[in-house]
């Protein structure tokens, strides 16, 4: 069903077709829904609770760790990184021993990159663009000082703000760069890279390339064997449906791995951790990029969510987020334009990722009154965007509806005006 | 009461008296402990489930992850870390704004060691001994290795494998030295540090201190501000009851924050995080030494065990550890001595923390017969030591006669002989 005109796209009935069309529909249930009326659309920063999490972290608390007590480490829970990291490698192109969950996204990304320059010696440059996450360019900013003998950040600007900036790039990549780390897809206008063009241009100059997949793992399809990525990071509690802080994971190219030192070389990252000897050996495999003990309870919440991706499927996940998404673009032309907005986020389906970001002078004051008016929920990034995602495990396309009839009516009947232009920290 | 010869200590009636003297015995029943025939004396590695981290976690996964989804940033998560290092400030003699929880023990090592030498160019020696924690080892040799510049390790050696090393860190500290580093309770023989003293050594000769607090924070009164140190870590999921692998904390006294830079420098450590710029400007206060976003459920579950310590207080806490350590201690000079036993722990009860080891040329497998025949939980650690933990808000003196008792008959009746002399990975 496709809509021949716009007059179509406000309409329930409409909508309400494609959701019963929807073959992915029956994994909505798998997640805890307690509010009909609120419309959730920030699932590209913190995934639904999964029901099958509930009953799992239950377990960890009350058997796990209340009666099996120090047991539970011999009985699975020191293993458990490399299980989860073994599932997570299945949603994003990569053998099983590739991927592992570990401490934090920008940490990972610290010992990745750090050991990415360590191989290059004599290359003094990290690449990256001005769309990245600004988490991943303090880190480098950090690494840079650290190290110093000459190291340098070369930050590419977009063009637009909106798509990656590759003309840039490939003048930026050269024979003194040692790594080029972006943003798989980008934060704000969910801009998606052509990972194996990229990384062929990296590899052409002699440089590594660490992918940071936060926004793009469990929303498109990565294939990080497939584009010969070297390096890369994500964070488990967006798309992956984790839980709020989630522990991240880090890839490392197998036949990359027995070449690379971990700068914060714990005791999870020793051949052998419990002989407790007192000098620093690394571990064979994937391992050694381990730090310390990983937070068990925050650990286990991640595998339920991965479960579910795996089960619908990468492609048909993708299928239903471009549908979606194309849904939503095709609103945001013929209903939120003529008020103000603008779409800050690629036309090209190809280019982008599972989120849309539309811009308004006036977003900031419309974002507070969606979340404390409307009961919808988005996030907003500085300076006037809102960002709405689509999660195709349990968004529906009347949803989707409804969120930007709900915006029309915030900004036609100037609703937002009640709010003050002062920001707060937290959106 | 205080036995006036060996054969009282044995005696139930003896153990049940004090038991019954004992003012702090209402915490036990704070605790989930579901099983009264199993003798836990493994709290020195995992606190057991305080009951109202049950109810607690329940609330963040169902209400606050499940209903309030990413609204909960706004409604407490973000200030999570710092109110929960508040209150741990509360145990460790700091301030509030001293102490803060974050990533692993390991990751916040590597962050203040790192910053520690940066703070003092041109000296290249970071000191410590051969009782701490390897993991703490293998940081340091991932730093020095890191920054080159011929920085160096130095590891003192014990004079007796159980005692702190005084003269030879005496020796080693001189005016080359950048940092001191220790675990101010060791892991092994539970000998702790006179902080004072050993931070006044490095003091004069112009290095910085980092303690290593996971062996005794909750165990033993630790006074980070008295002794004047500079720089902590410590682990939460021992004697703070936090759950396997809860994060860790991080200490910074207040007059030095301003002057460390993180060499991890994600978001979290940036001045306006939400404002999304794209130049590192480091936050004022101990945020400055935060990384990545943490992970809310096993950081939630820290905070009921460490109230349960403020509740008790660490000076009543400290009073029955050490009655407990003693009645211990001469139980194995009275019962296990004779069967091949000798203490590997200082006896001298204030160079000692919480934790007693026992060392028996058949130790592994005397430990593997305790955990499989015996219904008690010791832990192990090479070469031949069983660790008895003593955690004072649940361990009764019961449990450390039966355990003693057990020992006993597995000794004499040589019960441990049908286990392989092959040593697994955990224990």
């Amino acid at each position: 069903m496709k809509p021949t005109s716009n007059k179509y796209l406000l309409d329930p009935q409409y909508a309400q077709a494609l959701d019963a069309e929807d073959r992915l529909a029956r994994f909505r249930q798998e997640f805890v829904i307690d509010d009909p009326g609120l419309i959730y659309l920030d699932g590209n920063s913190l995934g639904r609770l999964p029901r099958r999490s509930r009953v799992l972290i239950q377990d960890y608390v009350d058997r796990q760790w209340g009666q099996r007590l120090i047991r539970g480490w011999g009985e699975g829970w020191l293993e458990l990184a490399q299980h989860i990291g073994d599932k997570i490698a299945g949603l994003v192109g990569a053998q099983p021993g590739e991927v592992v969950v570990a401490e934090s996204t920008s940490t990972n990304l610290f010992k990745l990159a750090v050991a990415a320059l360590k191989a290059r010696p004599g290359r003094s440059k990290i690449v990256t663009d001005d769309l990245n996450f600004p988490s991943d360019l303090y880190i480098f900013q950090g690494i840079v000082e650290l190290l110093g003998g000459g190291h340098r950040l070369e930050i590419v600007s977009s063009p637009d703000g909106i798509h990656g900036p590759l003309e840039g790039l490939a003048a930026a990549i050269d024979d003194d760069t040692a790594l080029v780390s972006l943003s798989h897809t980008a934060f704000k206008s969910a801009y998606t890279y052509d990972m194996a063009a990229v990384t062929a241009l990296a590899h052409r100059a002699g440089a590594l390339t660490l992918w940071d997949l936060s926004h793009s793992a469990g929303a498109v399809p990565v294939d990080l064997n497939g584009a010969n990525a070297d390096l890369a990071v994500g964070c488990s509690y967006k798309y992956l449906n984790g839980g709020p802080g989630a522990p991240a994971f880090l890839y490392v190219r197998r036949d990359l791995q027995a070449s690379l030192r971990n700068p914060i070389s714990g005791w999870y990252s020793q051949a052998a951790p419990f002989d407790f000897g007192l000098e620093y050996q690394p571990a064979a495999g994937l391992r050694r990029m381990l730090t310390g003990t990983p937070p068990v309870l925050a650990l286990a919440a991640i595998e339920p969510g991965i479960d579910l991706l795996l089960a619908a499927g990468m492609d048909h996940l993708r299928a239903k987020s471009v549908q979606q998404s194309e849904y939503l673009i095709a609103l945001v032309d013929a209903v939120l334009q003529p008020l103000g907005f603008q779409l800050n986020s690629p036309r090209d389906a190809a280019r982008r990722g599972s989120h849309i970001s539309i811009g308004h002078p006036e977003g900031w004051r419309i974002n507070r009154a969606l979340i404390e008016q409307q009961q919808v929920l988005p996030d907003f990034r500085a300076p006037d965007n809102i960002r709405l995602g689509i999660t195709p495990l349990y968004t529906t396309f009347d949803e989707i509806r409804q969120a930007v009839q709900r915006l029309r009516a915030v900004v036609e009947e100037r609703r937002y005006e009640q709010y003050s232009l002062e920001r707060s920290a937290v959106t």
